[in-house]
């Protein structure tokens, strides 16, 4: 009989969505860096490479005729066009990780999670992130200082946006305090890892339990 | 505009179901004396009073036909007959109850899930323990030591009548050791009060956000 620790369960897409600002991406690293279990999944993308990044590992850097073609072909779980580049999330490892018990995290949008959600409903998980108040956002937004007072208004118009789908989430929680917010994404994490549904090893497990 | 702080949630009803030894009371006791938003929901029972027990407090005391007359009356959100005398849960505390963001806490078989969740699906979050083994359960059932092999066989067998309808709960958590059980039972706990559809609240901070 298996013990419980070597229960079997299936893998999750744990998405992150935020506006802009929001400390989704701090939230993020703290959780990859925490959590064995979580990895992100290599997104494929047209963008340039940026100085110190990795062909493969931060991202798989193709041009747009490959991708487009790789659309077609329906390769992808997910793809956008953002900022004048394109990203895609690979088909293939996320659904051959999920089978191992591997949880991929997607720091997406509404967009992105909406197309997630199509194709794997009952793989994702959607935790949406709320800046405490509109002054505090525009304050973080603002606090970078290294742009324009334009980009600031577009960003804030952006951040407007893309709080207008906070009800496209299963989970919401107000980030006023990052490790508070950590605490309680993981909170999450961890719970949705002990739905029955995901927990595939169980069938074997009480098979076990009911034999005298 | 509200403050994170304030906004409003609707309780939710926290049901533990395991088979008998499985340390279902325990984790409960506990649960209940950690968590200042969770309480038991307070039965209407038949059976007779204990030493030590207040009425009102531990259980509201009636006689059968009061009780029957509760049933037709449909002021039971659940009921059942279990060891000769009856038990059942009033809806009006516990819809009132909710509506203030009071979490309620249940303690009971898979046949009062099954009726709690016909009546409030959306406000029920189904937990199931089960033991890490049936060997482990047997030692747990016959070491209190204060029953026949006769009553411990038939506690066997009805701990795998409950187990068989360990697929009807939420989330299950297998319970090797009470502290990493209680641990994760908590955060269940946690994160379903983070689900959107709870967060009444939302709605009002939301639309502060969306303000300039």
């Amino acid at each position: 009989m298996h013990t419980p620790d070597t229960l079997h369960r299936r893998g999750l897409m744990f998405i992150l969505s935020s506006p802009s600002g929001t400390g989704k991406t701090t939230i993020s690293r703290l959780l990859l860096d925490a959590d064995d279990e979580l990895c992100l999944s290599v997104s494929v993308t047209t963008r340039p490479m940026r100085p110190g990044e990795v062909d493969g590992k931060d991202y798989i850097f193709v041009d747009q005729p490959t991708f487009d073609h790789m659309v077609e072909e329906e390769h992808f779980l997910e793809w956008a066009h953002v900022f004048g580049h394109s990203y895609g999330t690979p088909k293939a490892q996320v659904k051959a990780g999920l089978r191992e018990g591997q949880d991929f995290l997607f720091d997406i949008d509404w967009q992105g999670t909406q197309q997630l959600y199509q194709k794997l409903e009952t793989d994702v998980v959607r935790v949406f992130l709320l800046p405490p108040s509109i002054d505090e956002l525009r304050r973080r937004l603002t606090g970078r200082g290294t742009d324009s007072a334009e980009v600031i208004t577009a960003r804030m118009e952006r951040a407007r946006a893309e709080i207008s789908h906070w009800d496209g989430y299963d989970y919401v929680v107000v980030n006023d305090d990052i490790d508070e917010c950590f605490a309680k994404v993981k909170e999450v994490l961890h719970a949705e890892r002990m739905k029955r549904a995901r927990q595939t090893g169980l069938i074997g497990f009480v098979r076990g339990l009911m034999k005298d």
